[in-house]
């Protein structure tokens, strides 16, 4: 048979799972992963070990890969183009990708073709962001790193002129963006194809603790049907201004004062999306594998009128398979997806994914799951 | 992470979605297989390429790893003891499995226990089958040889003494049973835990062609609620009285008069399970992984009013995943599941589900892709 093979580059847990989605329907994956212990290169047959960043080795990789796709979006660039030139498909492609790796080339992008963000400039020092801050009302502002950040990691909440010297230190641009006053986080996630063809999923709801990414609740609970289809209008429009090809996630604020506003684009496979894996008929994950090969999009609908996923934070106790036999005694229906790492606190180590009728029950089992296996509730 | 090793003995597909449902629980998978292109080989990153009826082979393969489970029911059964005498669990375990290779041993044991067989006897040579058959009422009767068979091979309609000849042939004993007057197959599978829990899935209507499985509808339609409870209390049973662990698949014949007859047992995930990968809530194959580790079994409740599986068989057309882009464009809900096998007629290469509220559009849409995949049909 003449079934593709599919290049992913880097063995993280989108990996992984992508793996997951990707046996069924018989595609050969080939991985390259920077150590055999990483989440994906345990679970995956060919598997090059490898450094993304260096040029030779992403060729080599390529060889007899018919598309290459990414757990991440770090690989440089200028490599990207030249597989390109090498006549390799690379889905995302560079022209989409550099939106995901800059925050600034994003924000211009964004304001360029109208998509509602916060307001913002990229400041030169301390100084720049204490007169930025008068632009928009005052402090306290957010500084980012244009490049680098993730999960809370380069981004700064800045209270004051000399609070705001962290951010420079890293001697990348740095971005000021106004303090958002948002009721909470959405995410619009959608998966597009070489073609065109798109499909958005569900809006819906992002809880985030200390930055990182807590439960998702699909759909997101009493949004107006008007603002999500806005924000699935609006991320389908993303995707296609910025020519993504795969899952693209566009994490937004629901304003006080209801609108919503741009906050991050992923253009990968993303947390806000794992409820798929259980909850909609077509995973994000098997959708972005059929948008990389251009094959027609599978549906996104829920299965479920209510689906919640929580992610699994690594503790203080490292046996977590241990913790199954209560969480899958207590409820039948509990689907665990673990990724194979080792337990260090606070590292995303897996999610959990519930559904069901009953938003309050679903959301409870969720939670419950989660702290066991975290080890923060012992019954 | 002290996560357990399931080695999984056998190579085809039924170990590869094994492998595709312990991915999520962060398992570690190692399969042992005869060659390096089989099925599970092609997605599994620790692979041990032997001859499971070499024991020399199956005890390295067995070190390190926390249970031994199977792929199909050829491993010969005292190679299991041997496993089992060195501290290694095998489930099923070799006392059980002994059951599902010899449909002697089999109809003698389910005889025993009142579960209600077809008439039968083993037979000596044509003229005892001659002998038999005048027992039941006449000819045709079956003739199976009682180790090797699968899906209709191994296995003789005979309509005279004359015609009995071939199943003596291969030196194994040659079981005799009635030509049972059945309605329709059915299939009740459960999944039984070392320490005695069970889950009954609902019993399934099967669909033979030329004595392979090629429809799979669940539930059965039609089936009195009484006879559905009979079939799954008799699977249960005898799960309990073979100790079986791990799935077990009843295969029963409805007859004319309203009674259930067993047809056949097999004990590991079965044909008639694949829908519960994507129409029910917990897959036979997470339900079995759960099992031979001993965990909490999972909801085995379907999550559609209706799922239908139709197998794919390879026809002359061999690019079949030229022919994704119709059957993915026609029914965006459909599910794929090919098995990364070479095109060979009549080959089993794959599987679709569909699942919905209406049964009739339910089965044409599998039987549709089923069709267009193997390429009998073209639109």
């Amino acid at each position: 048979m003449t079934f593709p093979v599919v290049g992913m580059v880097g063995g993280g847990q989108l990996a992984r799972m992508t793996h997951e989605a990707g046996i069924p329907l018989g595609l050969k994956f080939k991985l390259l992963s920077d150590t055999p212990q990483d989440s994906a290169a345990q679970v995956v047959s060919e598997v090059v070990i490898g450094d993304y960043r260096d040029l030779d080795t992403l060729r080599a990789f390529a060889q007899g890969c018919d598309v290459i796709t990414f757990d991440h979006e770090h690989v440089p660039i200028e490599h990207l183009r030249a597989l390109e030139a090498d006549g390799i498909p690379v889905r995302p492609g560079p022209d989409a990708l550099v939106h995901a790796q800059d925050k600034g080339v994003m924000r211009a992008k964004l304001t360029e073709i109208g998509a509602p963000c916060p307001r913002h400039r990229i400041v030169s020092d301390p100084a720049d962001a204490a007169a930025f801050a008068e632009e928009v009302g005052g402090f306290p502002v957010i500084l980012k790193t244009v490049r680098g950040g993730y999960d809370g990691k380069g981004v700064w909440v800045v209270r004051s002129e000399a609070d705001a010297a962290d951010p420079f230190r890293a001697g990348v641009p740095v971005l000021a963006e106004e303090k958002v006053d948002f009721v909470r986080e959405l995410a619009a996630n959608i998966v597009r194809s070489p073609h065109g063809q798109a499909v958005a999923y569900p809006v819906v709801e992002s809880i985030q603790v200390d930055g990182v990414c807590d439960t998702v609740i699909a759909p997101a609970p009493d949004l107006a049907e008007e603002l999500a289809g806005e924000a699935q209008q609006l991320a389908l429009r993303i995707a296609a201004e910025l020519d993504v090809v795969g899952h693209l996630a566009v994490e937004l604020f629901e304003t006080r004062d209801g609108r919503i506003l741009v906050n991050e684009l992923a253009m990968r496979p993303h947390n806000s999306g794992h409820w798929t894996m259980d909850g909609a008929i077509t995973s994000q994950f098997a959708n972005h594998v059929r948008a990389v090969l251009d094959l027609p999009l599978g549906d996104p609908r829920p299965r479920a009128p209510w689906t919640v996923m929580c992610n699994v934070l690594g503790g203080d106790y490292p046996d977590m398979y241990q913790a199954y036999l209560h969480c899958m005694a207590r409820d039948p229906q509990l689907k665990i997806h673990m990724y194979g790492k080792d337990v260090k606190p606070g590292r995303k180590v897996g999610h959990v994914n519930t559904y069901g009728d009953d938003l309050a029950d679903v959301r409870e089992r969720a939670r419950h799951a989660a702290d066991y296996l975290r080890g923060t509730i012992t019954e």
